[in-house]
């Protein structure tokens, strides 16, 4: 069983903290990383840290980034999140969600790229998912592996052929229902995540919110219960 | 004459400045981009905002950043930086300097990236160099080029074939010589910049520092004087 160092992108949702629970079963030491960006809620951070607890990873860092310097989308801008958008239009590639923020997972990779170098890590784990995704474009493989490669010029040990950096993704092929189910398999408890865009101040989940939408689906086909109760139940 | 906006990425040094330059020379309306990261002087940024006030740039941008979260190098760490290195040792390509930021120009263009994207910018310059690169692995062509690839499959506008992102590099070729020449050709005053890594308060270069000797190295080697005084003159 290997011991080798991971950084982890941990937002505190349902599945960067799958992708936690996989990297770990895979017997990698996890270090786990997660953004004050601009969101309009710290709420999400406070999930990151109750999952890492519980997880019992060796660091958890937050790094303070302002994505609301350039603007650019809800989640970051003082505009509503959308609400009870159909759930067909979801996923639809020619459709960017107003939710997208500019860049964003460029810049979180980035960070977890200059963490792996300093930490000697080779293993980068992202949540993403290229099904259930939402139409961000920076969720896909192409882009995935764009990333990997350029990475793998970008750094010291990259130019010495010392260590290759691999950006693993495990949940990108799975649907939010296989997400949970393999979540649940390795015993995470659902309970400590939040997805929700707008939750309210106590951290109950809107419930009609894209992200929560995409849980409520998730849950729903995997036949269990999530264990997060919702604003409108 | 284009008047397209493109996002500069600028230092306050030699190097980017005359980046700055090449770029409004090239009929681009820029946007300048620098970084607090958690360098050991904000010289550096002073340095910036002189630039961008003498060029009179639509905006300038300050991120905050901090570096220092994972550790890893002399500009950031709290140890000394490197003094009276040999001139002969710089440049040598199985040596990376202590100087070295763990993934600074994958960060600062991740940055770079998410502002153009919000101006609807198809253009980011950067004032990399390829041959007095002093080592760092992030400033090579090849590198460059995959920042580029992956950039466009990261963006809205790249999914949804609107536009189609460059990475100008226009002194990766250049020697040190060459690259105060252009500028001077285009009218910059390198007296407002600042290149040393370790100034003393008042601004004044040390002289000793690897960015000091590679600059001393092209004002002489372009005959020109730098308008700048050091500290050991």
């Amino acid at each position: 069983m290997t011991i080798r160092p991971a950084v982890v992108l941990l937002s505190g949702g349902l599945d960067s903290t799958t992708c936690l629970a996989i990297a770990r079963d895979m017997g990698y030491r996890p270090y786990a990383l997660s953004f004050r960006y601009g969101q309009r809620h710290s709420l999400e951070l406070d999930a990151a840290r109750r999952v890492a607890a519980a997880f019992g990873v060796d660091e958890h860092v937050i790094v303070d980034i302002d994505l609301r310097t350039f603007g650019g989308s809800a989640l970051t801008d003082e505009i509503d999140v959308p609400k009870d958008r159909d759930g067909a239009e979801i996923g639809n590639d020619n459709e960017i969600p107003v939710t997208y923020v500019p860049a964003r997972n460029t810049i979180f990779l980035s960070f977890g790229l200059a963490w792996a170098e300093v930490l000697g890590a080779q293993d980068i784990f992202i949540g993403v998912n290229a099904l259930d995704y939402s139409g961000y474009p920076d969720c896909r493989p192409e882009y995935i592996h764009a990333f990997e490669v350029m990475a793998n010029l970008a750094t010291a040990a990259g130019v010495q052929g010392r260590q290759m950096l691999t950006i693993h993704t495990p949940l990108i092929q799975l649907t939010k229902a296989q997400i949970i189910q393999r979540g649940l398999s390795l015993g995470v408890d659902y309970g400590l995540t939040l997805s929700c865009y707008d939750p309210a101040p106590d951290g109950t989940p809107c419930g009609a919110c894209e992200s929560c939408k995409l849980r409520a689906k998730g849950f729903a086909e995997a036949g269990v219960a999530d264990p997060i109760v919702l604003a409108s139940e």
